[in-house]
């Protein structure tokens, strides 16, 4: 989620979570980070999100962020322990930087991590790292909007080569999300409306819980509502979303 | 704390959390640390501890740790946020770090940071990260346990030189202690016996919620327990610990 005004993520967190073993099989794990200006508030848990105390926790205590990045799992590679649960955190530069991954991609000893390494077994943290190694290699400091995009999309190929890569990842600032096989986004906008979760009866009329210069941007692997039109990604899409709005599509 | 056993925290946390905002004026935000392995699960809020609905659960829900690392803050350097909240944590080599500390140091255009770099204001995450760049530097990967506490304790005398440097710091393994003003912990074992907590009625008789091989560690700026013996620290001592033992102390 990267909305424009502070936004509590209750909504889309309580459809994600309702897959997390209640009508999906992601049961393996669930995590969520809110950004709190550079810094992030991180709920994570290696068991399913529709029976966790913590979820139930976050769903009863909304708490208002411009950027979150959730994930749910359904274990491939690594095996069930907090370590190997998405979101992973880890600073770069000045910023945090969270990534959700849904695929599942080789790792190589050819690569050599010197600055990050995974604190886990899974493919998906150590593509994480090489990423972070990719960007801190490249740039002393923080580098332009621009050309930290360009960067990520360039590693994206050499990642996308090795399997299935599709995620979400923050900066703090903005939202990157790649589609390699898998992945939809809504903005919500004025005028806005009401929509249901696919996974639960719940909805929500939006229109009661905002202002009209409200943004809210949702990314997800598959929409979460089913009376809103989300859009679709192409193989090797690299979206990125600023404050509620998608500001750049990159080919990656 | 630092056990051999997974021990809750609940009973020593809520001693903590009286001080954030009831008992003590540490109101201005409250952490803590519960490591998983090489993953911590991070609990964090810039309001007091005492009225946190986060903190609540904590001690509702209690998780099993090895090693935890808790703070709550008296604010002196650094706005109320949630960049500034302690334990402010880091991952360096395969390990993450927790670092909470009590006192004021100078910071010094000087030291030049390039990896680790705060993201809030305050001198206390400052200094965690001169603390985090001297180990790096100094260490491809992670060193031996002896060269490793010799390292911190010449950069606690270097950060010592500069203000009032008293913390407590995990990196998912042992526990780091550093006395500059004021510091104490007992060791809780066989045979174990009732105690009450300084700052609450709560008592709880450890021989019933234990065997006799659990050995737990505790260290808190001042006694958190009125009926048990703690042990008070030196200008310049570091403590080690390491599974409910210290393990060393060095001169620093």
């Amino acid at each position: 989620m990267s909305c424009n005004t502070p936004t509590d993520v209750v909504f889309s967190f309580h459809g994600l979570a309702e897959r997390g073993g209640r009508t999906g099989k992601h049961k393996d794990g669930w995590g969520l980070i809110l950004y709190d200006g550079p810094a992030v508030r991180a709920f994570r848990e290696p068991k399913p999100a529709a029976h966790s105390a913590l979820a139930e926790f976050v769903r009863n205590n909304p708490t208002r962020t411009l950027l979150a990045v959730a994930h749910i799992r359904k274990r491939t590679r690594g095996e069930l322990s907090l370590r190997n649960t998405h979101p992973f955190t880890r600073q770069l530069w000045d910023r945090t930087f969270a990534f959700a991954h849904n695929g599942t991609v080789k790792k190589s000893r050819n690569v050599r991590l010197r600055r990050f390494l995974p604190l886990g077994t899974t493919d998906s943290e150590w593509a994480f790292c090489v990423l972070l190694e990719r960007l801190d290699a490249r740039f002393l400091r923080a580098p332009s909007d621009t050309a930290l995009a360009s960067a990520i999309a360039e590693v994206c190929q050499e990642l996308g080569a090795r399997g299935t890569f599709n995620f979400v990842l923050g900066d703090g600032r903005r939202l990157y999300a790649r589609c390699h096989t898998k992945l939809a986004f809504i903005i919500r906008q004025h005028p806005f409306a009401t929509a249901t979760l696919s996974d639960s009866d719940l909805s929500v009329d939006f229109s009661r819980v905002t202002t009209p210069r409200d943004r809210v941007a949702i990314v997800a692997t598959s929409p979460l509502t089913k009376d809103e039109r989300w859009t679709t990604g192409q193989r090797g899409d690299l979206w990125v979303f600023e404050a509620g709005r998608r500001v750049a599509t990159l080919r990656s």
